[in-house]
């Protein structure tokens, strides 16, 4: 049985150094906790490297670690790595891995742009799993995909759906090349999208919570689209507004 | 000029307690931070009781104050009141204020039970404001409205829309009496939303992250409705539930 006691251990300081965006970068890695997202990504094949479990903890019965041996911390080497208030004393340390998806293939997809809040960033993956999209594209600029809330804010969602990173002005023009309509959204200069009738396959874009779409993929997109506001707030959440598209279009 | 230096002041004290819903009820006053909150109090008169500045504040100059006089405080002080990392040095004490909602005139409302996040409470609040919605009802167990989480996610939506509070029972039964009809949202005996034509006037309640609606209220409804998984995704957050529901029914 494998087991680490003190956070002076050299696996537990590399493990720490996954908190931050550049640890993940540097290491190629990132930490999942709590059993949820531990099961999602043991059923979903996830490259996990280690299981770390803290030894105050029972593992439920209906869990299994599948094929991985399971590696006991001791409740401080737990505190350490926990980036929750009132961890379950799970984690799991798993490899970054690059799919691809062949946008002839595909028929919808979600592009991110530069949106900041990290649970906006998850809510919408977990949306864009739950309405049966195909990839979401993150945009440079976008908040970071193994970021501890964005993770959280997937419900498991990263580890069923492609989810890539790129250059939208890029993504769009070889979009439109394999014939998908891009929908961008925007308040000006934009049709109400219940008066739109989507194309079979089409991607839309949402943008960053105070200055929405780049202008650049806005001129470049097929059709901008835009949600009524009927009442006197001035907007609504970016989460909100994808979640309201991708059930309508 | 008012000035308040010291964290010690007598205020300063009442005000920090106004940050747990204990104080806030004890002295049926909250507090809300930052300039676009603010101003929106301002704009919907709000009943402001202190308007409060940060000395090394400088007032934007499309910000006024309307009637209320500023009382600047020490930078000690407002680093006291925040509740957020970078504040802005502003806030407004406010009391609370009682909404009366007449059912006979309402034709559509959004019923909150025992939702849990406030940032789900205060985003539902935004989009019902969106949406053109008459009022919201947080039913007993849901998240505080006053929770400075609650109100930055209301974006203001609290501050131009009835936000009532009560027992769900009762309400759906006062609502029924009015001919608003109830539709409940459950993932069990319950019809997909795009399936249901809407009546004039109705009532949807969303519930708890992990156990849904309450089964007492969905047996009180008219008609149970879901929201179909087409992905892998086993649920939606119930924030972006809510805004499905209400822009498409």
């Amino acid at each position: 049985m494998k087991r680490i006691d003190s956070i002076q251990n050299n696996s537990v300081k590399a493990w720490k150094k996954l908190h931050t965006k550049k640890g993940r970068e540097k290491a190629k890695q990132y930490i999942v906790e709590g059993f949820h997202l531990v099961e999602e990504a043991i059923k979903n094949d996830a490259p996990i490297l280690h299981l770390l479990l803290s030894e105050e903890i029972d593992l439920p019965s209906n869990f299994s670690p599948g094929s991985f041996e399971l590696t006991y911390i001791s409740k401080e080497v737990s505190k350490e790595l926990s980036e929750t208030e009132t961890t379950q004393g799970i984690y799991a340390i798993i490899e970054f891995s690059y799919m691809r998806v062949d946008f002839a293939k595909v028929s919808k997809l979600l592009l991110i742009d530069e949106v900041q809040d990290p649970g906006n960033v998850g809510t919408m993956i977990r949306t864009a799993d739950a309405a049966g999209y195909d990839a979401v594209i993150l945009g440079t600029g976008t908040s970071d995909l193994y970021n501890s809330k964005t993770i959280r804010s997937t419900q498991g969602s990263l580890f069923h759906m492609p989810i890539l990173r790129g250059d939208l002005i890029e993504v769009v023009s070889e979009l439109k090349e394999q014939g998908i309509s891009v929908y961008g959204t925007s308040l000006q200069n934009a049709k109400p999208f219940n008066e739109v009738k989507a194309s079979n396959r089409f991607a839309i874009i949402v943008g960053n919570e105070g200055k929405g779409v780049n202008s650049n993929l806005l001129s470049l997109s097929d059709e901008n689209l835009y949600i009524p506001i009927y009442g006197r707030a001035e907007s609504l959440n970016v989460g909100i507004a994808a979640g309201i598209l991708m059930y309508s279009l």
